[in-house]
């Protein structure tokens, strides 16, 4: 049985949607059970019908952290917070892993100081699991998409080899090819900062380097892995996120407005558009999760809903079997 | 009668694709002369029947410059180039904006030599006129597009205040609103060059400073201008344009595919979807410009077609009526 801590109370839409989506993800995946950090009360009263109780179990929290807080002290002092509860739950083994959708600074803070770092890992990194438009190579890791602004290229090598042996199991690649994010493909390319991370990156005896990569490539699924610093790296993940999100649903608009068209065409057609916004606005996969912290920690949105949270639960029981987080 | 000066030699497609697409320029708009560089056989092969050679002028160039030439070595030595050629019309007063499809590395240098840059403006930027979403502002300028990539946090103010001046014109608009791209709208976000540039931007009174602004934000029309260093600007064109593209079409071939579905309803998606390629791949407008230049210098992709370079030349022409480059 793989056991997931849920804290049911961050995101913007509460225990309702948390609790119903981890149900769900339990209702798919039959070896799985939740515990669920927050108010009693709400938690049994948001439980659907279809609940498995031997697979749920409820543990009371509260001082809750908010957006508002400032992280760290939060995490210091909100030491019976649904977050920082549900994250000692997997440090004491009592949990495999652990799922949110609140504020990814004091998850990240908690994650470090009471689960710890992985040794060669300076300072983890935030890691977004993201969808190509190929067949062959669907889905790539996006390290860092956002936890270290001020980072170094050393970080990047360390990054590339965690995150390789995370790929290998979670996109089932042998060899996952690592890309430096540039503005093109030539070695000199790039700032100081890429100049150095890619000749760290070259002398890696042990990562497949596939050299520079941009991000038309990338979509177009060059590579499993793409490294960069976490303040390009939150550009990218926004720009694509948001191009595909504004443009799809603008077309959708525009579409379905159309009386004087087929219906049942414009139904296919929606179909098609609508599958394509869940995809690359990651609903089907939910969160990312931190590289560098010694169990799987998923963050997900928080504008996330029950299916999202649904998706995110399931990366996190799929990390939780992830050899990466034992061996390493 | 606006003059523009023609490198008919750069690009993927050569003197067919950029004579024949100045010539539709002509065509559209009456005032409009061209100035072509090149081979003179070429060119007056490549002139299509409806030229009206009152407005066309052929003038002689060799030794051209080619992407495999560097940059700086290539616009010393290459003086006989359409590319130098050109520019130096541009500079002699012969031509009023100078459009080309070649190596930007050298129309940027070539640009400094021969125009030279205006009074407080230490580095020129490359600005890419980009799509938004929205019918009131459905235009923004990216500043700096890929130029600088190690830019200060001064050339953004810089770029702030003339980038302002052409957009008034340009987009028409009478304050635009001038963003600072960011990982968040608070304006504590960001590493130390964004709080840097911050600073200067809030204490800039003569521009609309809206503060930070995340791709979403920039998409759905937010504000005018942009503001960024060359990297990440670069990053983020690269991003937009390629998850537009990537994502349309593939779209477009799955659609196009449905053999069941009805052909008319199917033609009129097909015709929306290819709008928003147009659109969001930069077809509609052709090229950017360089901000900083004494004169309106404007840059295309290579793999320009006839339509988009079309674009590029009209741009060409609404920057030569442009008064920040006259009055700055």
């Amino acid at each position: 049985m793989i056991k997931i801590a849920v804290d049911t109370v961050g995101g913007d839409f509460g225990v309702n949607t948390t609790v119903y989506g981890a149900c769900l993800a339990m209702e798919e995946q039959k070896d799985l059970s939740c515990l669920f950090f927050g108010s009693p009360r709400e938690i049994k009263a948001a439980l659907p019908e279809f609940s498995d109780m031997n697979r749920v179990k409820i543990i009371e929290s509260n001082n809750e952290i908010t957006d508002d807080d400032h992280a760290l002290k939060a995490v210091r002092r909100k030491q019976n917070s649904a977050l920082v509860r549900g994250i000692k739950a997997v440090s004491e083994g009592q949990a495999d892993s652990f799922i949110s959708a609140g504020s990814s600074g004091a998850i990240y803070l908690a994650s470090m100081f009471y689960i710890g770092t992985i040794e060669g890992i300076e300072r983890p990194a935030a890691v977004s699991i993201l969808p190509t438009v190929s067949k062959e190579s669907p889905y790539y890791l996006l390290i860092d998409a956002g936890a270290n602004i001020a980072s170094k290229p050393k970080y990047l090598s360390d990054y590339g080899k965690f995150g390789s042996a995370i790929a290998k199991q979670l996109l089932g690649v042998t060899e996952p090819r690592v890309g430096l994010l540039n503005i093109g493909t030539e070695p000199s390319k790039g700032d100081d900062f890429r100049k150095a991370a890619y000749a760290n990156l070259e002398n890696e005896q042990t990562i497949n380097f596939i050299g520079n990569v941009e991000p038309t490539d990338i979509l177009k699924g060059t590579n499993e892995i793409v490294l960069t610093d976490g303040f390009t790296g939150n550009i990218l993940l926004k720009s694509v996120e948001g191009t595909s999100q504004i443009l799809l649903n603008d077309l959708l608009a525009v579409i379905t407005t159309e009386e004087s068209l087929d219906k049942k065409t414009l139904a296919v057609v929606e179909r098609a558009i609508q599958q394509r916004v869940n995809r690359f606005t990651n609903e089907d996969i939910g969160g990312g999760f931190i590289l560098g912290i010694k169990a799987p920690i998923v963050i997900t949105h928080g504008s996330a809903d029950e299916k999202m949270f649904k998706n995110s639960v399931l990366t996190a029981a799929r990390l939780a079997v992830n050899n990466a987080f034992k061996d390493y």
